[in-house]
């Protein structure tokens, strides 16, 4: 079954151009490994408002799952759980297994220094367990500030840290089975092709004869390079039932397109 | 003024995490740093629906510029054109004057390698000079394919290849001066305290108080280490008019927060 996928990228950081989006990359590249397709990504400020007005849109779109990150810690900025709410027509209210979560690592932390694990929790240890109601906190084993679950008009959404290695972990324990399972059957596969000495509007109608003899299979041609010496990889993919042999299929079209381009006075550098 | 700015960059590559987004960040970049505002990155696949609804989507949230990337290449996948023409309600026809740039890029192409300048344009090479009616073309020095802008209810679109020096070089010659024109005597400064040994959740509060003193000042946590030693960024960043003295401002603001740091018990290890 196609699962279809969207990314919630939330941090005024990527919007300056000051931090590389690599979470969208990385769940693009995690979620599409496992079968999904990832329809969209959307980067956000932090402001309650595009938090809620994004996600109502991304609903209205009916993916299966919707992801988003960053915005989960104790700071002023962190206003992912009040966009939710809002978008929800929910109040916040501290969630006990939420704060248990919290104050678990608090605690933890404090063991380790040999400080008192009598802990008083702190407005904004408190604010980091403040979920909209009836939104069910995920842990995150190496970060403060618990992720959460929720439902939305039949979509799936999870809110992740901003923190790469705590938005992977959690990620990899509790989404990637639960897309492996939705995707069932259908497998990713990929392969490319690096090829010289021929311009992509001559390569375009050879794609086109490719694509046309090899159902489900998806080229894209990349110029690598933007000179008199064109260098381009072809770059197959497809999504498909594993019974479908998806892997023999790129290397049939593959076969051909080098045949095709070879005819047509281009060649083939290197392949994986 | 502020100058709102929506980018739109088309690509399966980007959502099947093949590539990480750079054209995104540096555009980013680039258009804060003349004083702009990015309100929003999307990121969508190649399909002509999805490139038409989000082309509408933006145009409704009433950004001054709108700059899509990708899609202007030869081949069957490069579907931005036709996409901005269904949003538009246009049809697609050979424009005199982007077949003219193609043209010249081929002779240009032909001349390097003594071939006969004499060139019948072949439909992909055609394809890449099919503007929606009433669209500027966009002269690209160094690619085939040339940009496109053109005005839609009060925003003005560019419409850039995704190849990123040929993005690059289009934005910087075409597109900066523009930004720049517009966003006035605005102008962006940054700086960054990188602070130890203090968690987060500690301080919130210190950045609410500096924040409240300082208007017009955003302060910016970013946790750069997951585990049980806090290591921190601090960004402050302001947009304001030169002589409003942003610079000052945020090394007023940024000598406050290392002293509240230091009183609670943080470290600043670093300040740039």
């Amino acid at each position: 079954m196609t699962v279809n996928v969207e990314l919630i990228c939330i941090g005024n950081e990527l919007l300056i151009g000051k931090i590389q989006n690599t979470n969208a990359t990385w769940l693009a590249k995690q979620a599409t490994q496992v079968g999904a397709n990832v329809r969209r990504v959307t980067v956000i400020q932090d402001t309650i408002g595009e938090i809620a007005s994004t996600l109502c849109e991304a609903v209205e779109r009916k993916p299966q799952l919707i992801v988003t990150t960053g915005g989960l810690g104790p700071t002023f900025d962190d206003k992912t759980l009040q966009g939710i709410a809002k978008a929800l027509n929910r109040k916040l209210e501290v969630n006990h297994k939420a704060l248990e979560m919290v104050k678990q690592r608090c605690i933890e932390y404090a063991r380790k220094r040999q400080m008192p694990t009598e802990i008083e929790m702190t407005p904004p240890q408190l604010k980091m367990a403040a979920l909209p109601a009836d939104t069910e906190p995920v842990d995150n084993p190496i970060g403060t500030a618990p992720g959460a679950r929720l439902n939305l008009q039949g979509t799936v959404v999870f809110v992740l840290p901003g923190v790469p290695a705590e938005m992977e972990m959690i990620f990899n324990q509790t989404i990637a089975p639960l897309l492996r399972r939705a995707a069932g059957d259908d497998i990713f596969c990929e392969r490319s092709l690096f090829v010289d000495d021929i311009f992509e509007s001559r390569l375009a109608p050879l794609i086109d004869q490719v694509m046309i003899d090899n159902v489900g299979v998806y080229v894209k041609s990349h110029p690598l390079r933007s000179e008199n010496k064109p260098h381009i990889e072809l770059h197959l993919t497809a999504t498909m039932r594993k019974e479908d042999k998806p892997s023999e299929k790129l290397a049939k079209a593959a076969g051909e397109l080098m045949v095709l381009i070879e005819k047509n006075g281009g060649m083939i550098s290197a392949g994986i």
